[in-house]
């Protein structure tokens, strides 16, 4: 989608790491009208997919998350990375690496969210490795529930978590794709 | 508002140790089409104040802040709960205690994204002792912006945060404010 693909060329910083940094826009500062532009290419995407829940993991991914919600009209279930004092016990759980921070965490959903009759799409800021999508993708499966897809805003596609998505048999759409990327060379989209 | 003491009273469960559960609309699962509508009543109640951005904490005030941006026309800037290694150092920093999680966490935001010239609401889906909001002021104040006020979903009155903030001269508008709860006599509004 050319409109993010200028933006991250704009705004992005490529740092040592392979840090791609859109706090400006994304996971710091949110351009929400950006958002909703990112929400109704999903839309438009997954048009006609019978959608009837967005899920997605606290906490970045939650502010696209419900932005795209509205063009689905469907509500957003977010997984919680830990056990919090108001959560039931009747959960689903799955373990999460998280390549940013470094640690491992559990997230879970209650029960109560999803059902065997629900069409999930999984939403979510970055796919790197897929270790979200992964424990997101589990949960869903736990649940019986069917996975139509995951629409994702920036994929680093040289750090292959999208094609094991996809080698699963989930379709991914990721509205930019990063070939590569470099602090000197800067970032090339697929 | 009617609308959000109804949802309160239909699908909000009072739990013994003084919980509030609405995580099967507010919390965990979201419905966004009520959100988007609270984001309109925040809009009408602030409506010419000059909003600059909204500022919340994650995670579960990112999904309102969100939504209501969109009718004010700002960003919105969420405060991070801890270090991750692509933020910078130069940020401002408040600690807050979470009330629902028994934790002090330091907060913190990203001088690059709070300015002088910036009129700030602060938007969140809760308010009870205020630990989380006296925090944001206080990043405000760091960044020598205005606080135009704060927006919340649903205030939890009795413990005394709101009127906290209020006397320090902060303007506070709660969409639901709850004047008592009890598991046997269910739930008051103001």
């Amino acid at each position: 989608m050319k409109l993010l693909e200028d933006r991250i060329r704009r705004d992005g910083e490529c740092r040592p790491g392979d840090v791609l940094k859109v706090d400006s826009f994304l996971n710091h500062q949110i351009d929400v009208a950006l958002l909703c532009e990112l929400g109704k290419e999903l839309e438009r995407l997954y048009h006609g997919a019978g959608v009837t829940k967005i899920l997605t993991v606290e906490a970045s991914g939650i502010g696209i998350a419900c932005i795209a919600a509205q063009y689905f009209g469907v509500p957003v279930v977010f997984a919680k990375k830990s056990k919090t004092s108001n959560i039931a016990d009747d959960v689903y759980a799955a373990k999460v690496d998280s390549y940013t921070h470094g640690v491992t965490n559990t997230v879970i959903v209650s029960k109560q969210y999803l059902h065997p009759e629900d069409r999930v799409l999984i939403v979510d800021d970055f796919l790197a490795k897929g270790q979200a999508l992964l424990g997101l993708s589990e949960i869903i499966r736990q649940a019986g529930a069917e996975i139509v897809g995951a629409g994702i805003a920036i994929e680093k596609a040289y750090q292959g978590g999208g094609d094991l998505l996809r080698e699963q048999g989930v379709r991914v759409e990721s509205l930019a794709r990063i070939a590569s990327m470099d602090p000197e060379t800067g970032i090339q989209f697929i």
